[in-house]
């Protein structure tokens, strides 16, 4: 049988990482650029183009079946990314139009977390499922809905931002300004801010094996070394994560209300820790799940190898039919 | 030209109301039977039989597009209601299956709310839409979400249930058993406990004209007093309203994070008082609403009349092509 191939771009502040992409899911070859490096769109192409002609030669594919691009602030019905704040390169920039000016396939591009999500139904643990939505947990919190076996991407092309669903009205202050998103409780900064609010609540301890210093200035806390630590059984780590949980479950409980998903997927560094972070968020999800969605929805963890994601589900992009 | 005919069904605790639907959204004709009445479900079904058959008879239709239903516990996929608290009639009803012993013709039930939803899509100010939101303020909140010009139904057959979003973790009691609903707060309900509450902190007051006397017992206090009070400079009924706004607003303001709708519909008898509910509704979606969504989202009133979207909502469900 033959194959087609795909690329997947995955934008990031720091790396652009580029995949070649089998229709198997499988990735039979990488590269990568540094986006920082970059402040003028055309060069930035340039090389992107460059990379992805090698990838091609190298494995003796002449044809693709497009390119998928996963961006911050990357806008399904433009094919553009408007104005990310993360990225160096400023303003609009349109990939679709400045790619064909090298190659003439199809170019798909959505924001990081519609990709992952798309990713996960293409080729994960999503497969044949109509009605899903994964959390992307990392230094924000993402969403990716699946409604009716599509992507939701609303009016504006901006649709499924669950990070910025207000959980606690005027509550914490949050990356995009105002009070109170699940973001700011949830992302690996908030799990950082939650722990070191405890800890100083709690007073100086005597700290065993694994634990994390008293000594260790809140600056340099990371969410890993609170994973790290909670597993060790470090009591202040642990009760971060029931915080993190509690507050997790209760914001998918809430999702469920609009789209009556069958499953909650949920992947990024910080779903890595495990039990500390997944008993709590299930019996929170548990308890605050309306009546009638009791038994119809599970929590799972995406099916896809972390580092393999986000080109997956950039490449997958171009499956979409709409 | 030749009019097509749809039967709309509004089946409430207290009655069910029918109507003859003529494919302009004029209703030719009603009638309707109290629920209440009935504790068995092949006599129900057998008079609303009756009754439709009499409707046609007199206005000389023969045939009809369809019959649609919206119900509480409606069930879409399965045309069931199922177990709904506030009817007499106990257990799993199915409809379809009931009145194909009668009629030969298309019925789609869902729960009331996606009615009224659809209902404004096809026959008022959601034409031509392709995402929005209606929420319906009663007794309890409903809510119906169309997403890519179609109702949100879910894996279950029951999204859309953003009234059981909870807004304040651990907060009011809520009808559903659980804390903190955005229904235990907006409901005509909730706006009646707001209204006790506050005027029981504030003690007791000398009343004007128009607003509601303190030797009314809380028992006694509608939405509906609260609403022509608020109108009348009652400051306890504007302060009840201006909490009720900042809330749903907030409410409103979290479920453009999930799909970007193009408007928000608002719809009851709550939302009849007017500008005290809508200016500081309006404050507190824009304070709340995420930047990125900043301009792309209009809140309106539903333009069906309120005696009407019921049965309207009802006869669109059979336009619903899935």
């Amino acid at each position: 049988m033959k194959h087609t191939y795909s690329i997947g771009i995955d934008i990031g502040g720091t790396n652009t990482d580029m995949g070649l992409v089998r229709d198997d899911g499988t990735i039979i070859a990488r590269s990568n650029i540094p986006t920082n490096a970059y402040t003028v769109f055309e060069p930035y192409i340039h090389d992107i183009m460059e990379h992805i002609s090698t990838m091609m030669k190298n494995n003796d594919v002449q044809q693709l079946e497009g390119i998928g691009i996963g961006a911050p602030n990357g806008n399904f019905y433009t094919g553009c990314v408007d104005n990310a704040p993360n990225l160096t390169i400023k303003g609009v920039l349109d990939f679709g139009k400045e790619i064909h000016k090298y190659m003439d396939t199809t170019v798909v591009l959505s924001n990081d977390a519609n990709a992952a999500a798309f990713g996960e139904m293409v080729y994960g643990g999503a497969k044949g499922m109509k009605h899903f939505i994964m959390f992307t947990l990392g230094t924000g919190v993402g969403s990716g809905i699946v409604v009716d076996g599509k992507l939701v991407h609303g009016s504006t092309g901006a649709a499924g931002e669950l990070g910025h669903n207000i959980l606690f009205p005027e509550g914490r202050m949050c990356s995009c300004g105002r009070k109170g998103c699940l973001e700011a409780y949830t992302s690996a900064r908030g799990i950082v801010q939650t722990f070191c609010e405890l800890r100083k609540e709690n007073g100086p301890r005597e700290c065993k094996q694994g634990w994390i210093p008293d000594n260790v200035p809140d600056s340099d806390v990371s969410s890993k070394m609170i994973g790290d630590a909670a597993n060790a059984g470090d009591p202040i780590a642990i009760a971060t994560y029931e915080k993190t949980g509690y507050w997790l479950g209760l914001a998918i409980a809430n999702s469920v209300t609009f789209s009556a998903p069958e499953a909650i997927f949920l992947m990024g560094g910080p779903t890595k820790v495990g039990e500390p972070l997944l008993k709590p968020l299930r019996e929170s999800f548990e308890k605050h799940l309306l009546n009638i969605f009791q038994g119809s929805c599970s929590i799972r963890m995406s099916e896809l190898k972390a580092n393999e994601v986000a080109i997956l589900g950039a490449a997958a992009l171009i499956k979409m039919k709409e």
